[in-house]
């Protein structure tokens, strides 16, 4: 995507690609810099600390990571540690799993010489893979958006479609596109008059700062709102559509994802808005059958939910506390959102019921 | 309630009821501070400025707004001049302009040397009225409660009662007991283990400052949460019951509240769990019907959106920006949800189901 009229992706090579270089993401949208990845510990760094988030940029991440330490030293002890010290930095993303995997099996069998050279080949497969799938997501979608916008009544034709989103599943989670921001690109580059409302999605505030920022970098008309105020958008005819991402989908079309996402999903159902979710087949997890019931839901620490950050001058970030010093916070990262309440799943094959049917259908398994 | 062992209301008189005390809520929970109200600039500034907030709070604070004018100057010129003075300072307050009227009625017949006494009078007894109300809406909550935690299963006897709230409707934002909070108080008091979910309730964070700070001073066991976290928690039974206030019930029983309220009434219905609201008669509007229809929100500044207030360091309250410069926010600050999705209405004169049959019961209209 563009950031002010320059194409940007989230991760590339430097230096005739010996290194990589990755967009700081703590620092967004107050301060653009990029950071230079150039060892197998800057890589496990940028993730942990979440200098790079987003499942599909941590998995690209990691494979690079991969390759920055065969470089160094390309012994099949090297691959191993490498192996386990970036899948310990986020060790329940099956993404980043999936990706360390891929690059191992490929570099596995060869000579020591031509291990480094081969990571960066497969690192930069597994990227050109996941643009080409995060831009078919975009197209399918698009195709939603525009039914959407012709079944409008006679007085609304030509005004923006009104779409809800609801955490960072855009570009910068990816390394182009985004899932759930692919349609919305690709409809505002079609001139399809577009207005995303920007969900901030707190505690981590992802919407106000990562989907607010490149939404405004690529000039698509949005408004920030906080994750109470999406209902009543609803109910007074505000809101078109609702479109997220998912962290992990079960065969039977539940959606896992940010906190809050339930909710919003209910708000549609209540109100007959549209609840579309994006999302590449990784993210399917055939074995899970009741995504309540079944899917642990991760607690993350509480200073997310009684400190926030921001910027406190033009020069400076920083955080403030929001409860009282005694008070103490519960912070579930995810919660799921039931089939029933989904319209349709929007994935790089296709759209599809959110159901065992719908998804066999397109994956013919 | 209290605040760390001693009693404590949110108003006051002082100097032999010369002028008023109140607590300067815009420093909460960082610090406890009152601040003197001797004069009816001070008063309406308190208000304007919101060291006062919460519908009964505002209208006694107007009420000894009008008595500190007429100790200036007791004549009609002076009483009309200060009721439009604090009538202004929150034109859609229904309960401010009921409280200054009240004043202007018991006052405007006397003779001038007995006006000032009168106001202090008058708003003490409204002041008073208010409490007592408070109390009974809590006692028929708690009766709620108990019936509540008797039908909870076998393994669950004895365990906290769970029980979610939304924004402050809280004794700050009353004289004392408030409104959703007082079957909580009541309950704690009585001996009933009680645990309280607080909504942060976004964008001016009432419930992690407000509602964190008045359950921790009076030492009720309480978790402070995003707004997001609401549908997971009751997803996985952790929350027994939802209990809100009130800004203005129709008489059908639909009820407008904080943004965010009607997402969480959403979840109490999906999930069976009971959802509750308290209020005092005055928030009863006879002449509404369906509220999402007919009652209009006000929009309030986008910086509520944008930025957020809290603790920078121990001695330094101040402000963060979490948007980018050029990103826009959208405010809403109330929203409706419908009788439909509302258990029972808890009111001073007992619980009555969410329909015009049960309010018209109760109050004989």
């Amino acid at each position: 995507m563009n950031i002010n009229g320059r194409p940007w992706r989230t991760i590339g090579l430097e230096e005739g690609g010996a290194s990589v270089w990755v967009i700081d993401q703590t620092l967004l949208p107050h301060r653009f810099e990029t950071r230079s990845l150039t060892s197998l510990e800057a890589a496990a760094d940028a993730i942990t600390t979440m200098v790079v988030r987003g499942a599909p940029l941590i998995g690209v991440t990691g494979a690079y990571g991969l390759m920055l330490a065969l470089q160094v030293d390309p012994s099949d002890g090297s691959l191993e540690a490498a192996f386990e010290r970036l899948n310990a930095t986020r060790p329940t993303a099956v993404n980043l799993r999936w990706a360390l995997e891929r690059v191992r099996q490929r570099v596995a069998p060869l000579p020591e010489a031509e291990r480094a050279a081969a990571a960066r080949q497969e690192a930069g497969a597994i990227a050109e893979e996941d643009v080409a799938m995060c831009a078919a997501i975009g197209e399918h979608g698009l195709e939603l958006f525009r039914t959407l916008a012709a079944a409008r009544p006679a007085e609304r034709q030509g005004q923006p479609l009104n779409v809800l989103t609801h955490c960072n599943a855009g570009w910068l989670a990816t390394v182009d596109w985004g899932t759930a921001l692919a349609p919305i690109y690709k409809a505002h580059r079609a001139g399809l008059p577009i207005h995303v409302w920007v969900d901030e999605t707190r505690p981590r505030n992802q919407g106000a700062s990562l989907t607010a920022f490149e939404l405004g970098r690529e000039g698509v008309p949005h408004t920030v709102i906080v994750d109470n105020a999406g209902g009543h958008l609803m109910q007074h005819g505000q809101v078109d559509a609702v479109i997220v991402g998912t962290d992990r989908t079960t065969r039977r079309g539940d959606v896992c994802n940010k906190i809050g996402t339930y909710l919003k999903a209910l708000a549609a159902h209540d109100n007959g808005v549209p609840f579309y979710v994006a999302l590449p087949a990784s993210t399917i997890d055939w074995t899970l059958d009741d995504g309540v019931a079944e899917i642990p839901i991760e607690a993350r620490s509480a200073r997310e939910v009684t400190h926030i950050q921001g910027l406190l001058s033009p020069d400076q970030i920083g955080a403030v506390q929001l409860t009282p010093e005694d008070s103490t916070g519960f912070n579930p990262a995810f919660d799921v959102t039931p089939a029933r309440l989904v319209t349709a799943l929007i994935t790089e094959r296709g759209v599809a019921a959110a159901s065992e049917a719908g998804l066999r259908g397109l994956y013919g398994r």
